[in-house]
């Protein structure tokens, strides 16, 4: 995955803009790769010059731009999450417009798509999830504690649930939607097929929503 | 977690053992402080050393015992689910006395409750699910996949299930009955409460099982 890929084009035939050009292309090479290697490997595991020589930059470079590997890791969960952010507005308006029941739906299949389209944020929240840190910490109050803020009373009033049922709702919801995706490898060996297919990912959706959503769970109140 | 913590004791009254007793907690220790590393560090940024040090045993010790960084790794693996294997037979013997209804009510219970008690094993599969490695290929073949033959016939005649439902229906019960646990810290900085207690893990199995069982799921082919 790298981004701005196209950029070395524009910026041949535009000399005065190229110093500037390649900086962003280093930075966002740098955070590119850095993404999968902080999720698959973790913060500890991932050493700043193995990033620099990943990213095809400058010893130095690194430090350079972005401060500190603290200040770096975040900039690279920001960066992830930008992508959820900017569905997050997008939704409360397509929400707006639905019956509740099919509100909780389409909330159900835009988790199991999402989660299938970008593996890469569930294995970086299970890498930090797995231990106590400030990373972890960041996390849930910069990007999911805002998110759940967002869903709950849409989704409590809907499904008639309390706050501590909704905990639990929730953590079945998002490991439920994600795991089959986030961990495609383990998956392959076990059944024999890829989880991130179409129709997997669609199948997979239905039996959630099935499951998430159905009558006992709605009227237990 | 230290194993074998009574171990001194015994060795202390009987001299001519004690350098056997002393070697068997030695690698003891190992196995032991090893195991919340990979699982939540992983592999990578593991290191003998620190193993060693954390062991509280001498320098090439680990090397030594285990021959090498790949074998030690295996060893911690094949100690962790062991403790699973030996509650299989049992479970064969219990499930053959249940209606099917209560059999797989019994085992997302036993799912549920296990993950509570042992999150290191969730964060390790986590940690080597994340990427395409030997390890991932080891754990599945040697204990994931022997668990999921011996399940899969009883769960999807109790349920219904064809063979590309049950890898479905699979992935959703490991993980919701899971992730609540192995993601503690970000569980509780999220809603405030403990997920590891009592009553937050039956409120969680009972749940997951009204999910997991319900009608429309096994009365829909």
């Amino acid at each position: 995955m790298v981004i701005n890929e196209g950029l070395e084009l524009v910026t041949q035939s535009k000399k005065t803009r190229r110093p500037q050009a390649r900086t962003e292309k280093a930075r966002s090479n740098m955070i590119s790769v850095a993404t999968s290697m902080f999720a698959e490997k973790g913060y500890d595991a991932t050493a700043i010059r193995d990033v620099e020589i990943k990213a095809g930059v400058q010893r130095g470079m690194l430090i350079y731009h972005f401060g500190s590997k603290k200040d770096f890791w975040k900039r690279v969960v920001d960066s992830i999450w930008s992508i959820i952010k900017s569905k997050r507005e997008k939704h409360i308006s397509i929400l707006a417009k639905l019956p509740p029941e099919d509100g909780v739906k389409w909330l159900i299949k835009f988790h199991v798509t999402f989660a299938a389209e970008y593996p890469m944020m569930t294995r970086m929240i299970s890498q930090e999830g797995a231990q106590d840190s400030w990373r972890i910490e960041y996390i849930v109050s910069a990007f999911m504690k805002p998110g759940v803020d967002a869903m709950r009373p849409y989704l409590s009033r809907a499904l008639n649930l309390s706050d501590e049922d909704f905990a639990h709702w929730y953590y079945i919801m998002i490991s439920a939607s994600s795991t089959i995706f986030a961990r495609e490898h383990e998956f392959k060996y076990l059944f024999g097929f890829k989880s991130r297919e179409e129709s997997v990912i669609k199948a997979h959706s239905d039996m959630l929503v099935t499951m998430l959503t159905h009558d006992s769970l709605v009227n237990k109140n």
